[in-house]
């Protein structure tokens, strides 16, 4: 399949690299096509890998992933255009942290919207799915890095791009896949940042996951 | 331990009630102290049950919960008295679910600051610890209700107050308790309502838990 991913920061580099690895044509956008990142991370990863702007991966993209900054998502996704993200499955990867007022960053949107929402809103023609946010990047793509049985929420409004991430969450390995619903259930997958950085802090690692033991 | 339940709700009165099976004297406190909710739960619970004002339970217990209602907490803690809650170890269960905008409830304090963050500003001689608000009640009392490893985190500013609470979540048979440092990180523990609230609609049951795999 080709894959557009927004974001040449470790989670795109992560992400993307993965799926090559899993046999998908990936092209990593960034603001500019001659970004040094992006150069480096094709030169690193081999024949699958292409970059280019964020227009260029995402009319590529059969799949598009928004692996950018939460707060500038918006601004990212402008740039890659409606037209180029129109009837396609946009997995929302992004947390909208704020560090404007220092550490701990704050959420620039939550409690009565959040990103994956504003994203739905903003590209009503895209089939927005969260998914990832709620993990460091290395255990999206290798759930085995973490012992034990552990999960990996997603939400959305479309079954289909819902199904089709479900696909690829396996193809990473990964075996427990919450749906929580449409895509304001991204309000509090986004909402579970702040106690995620706490429990880095505690543990000391950021290589735990969440569970939810029923 | 003489321990007042500030709120007789299905969490006081779990709480409250617990606590006397472990034989601790409790005395639950409501805004009057002629609360019929509180006079049946004293009967139904025995002789180490009693009830009273909000200053009342405050001023009886050594350990105080505050199990009110979140969005009233603040002002449920006035009328027990900064005098009844100085010195003493101050367990805020609550969250401040505001259910004016409808459902989902938003919160009503989150983001930049927590209902935790600010009892202990308006209470800065009590020892606020915040624990056991991201689960149902009955979970709360009885871990054993939920299959496998979960776990109940905690914070708080003063040691000796967390080890105090750590010993009584021991005691309703608690395992993993995490430590999530001072009690600013009561706000990431309240954050994570609205995604618990979501898992309840996809699991169809409120008798679920959190475990962090690591």
């Amino acid at each position: 399949m080709r894959i557009g991913v927004l974001g040449t920061g470790i989670v795109g580099q992560t992400i993307g690299a993965s799926l090559t690895r899993l046999g998908h044509d990936v092209r990593l956008g960034a603001r500019s096509a001659m970004n040094e990142k992006a150069t480096k991370w094709v030169a690193d990863t081999g024949e699958y890998a292409s970059h280019g702007s964020f227009s260029d991966a995402a009319s590529f993209g059969e799949i598009v992933f928004n692996c950018t900054a939460g707060t500038g998502s918006l601004e990212a996704l402008r740039a890659a255009g409606a037209d180029n993200l129109r009837g396609k499955t946009l997995v929302d990867v992004a947390n909208a942290l704020d560090f404007s007022r220092g550490i701990p960053p704050t959420l620039s949107m939550c409690n009565t919207t959040s990103l994956g929402e504003e994203i739905q809103a903003a590209f009503p023609d895209a089939h927005v799915v969260k998914a990832l946010n709620t993990m460091n990047a290395a255990i999206m793509v290798n759930p085995l890095l973490v012992p034990g049985e552990h999960d990996v929420f997603l939400c959305g409004n479309d079954h289909g791009a819902k199904a089709a991430v479900t696909e690829l969450l396996r193809s990473f390995g990964w075996r427990n896949i919450v749906d929580l619903g449409d895509i304001t259930a991204a309000r509090g997958m986004e909402m579970v940042l702040p106690v995620w950085l706490r429990l880095w802090g505690a543990l000391k690692t950021p290589h735990f996951n969440f569970h939810i033991a029923y």
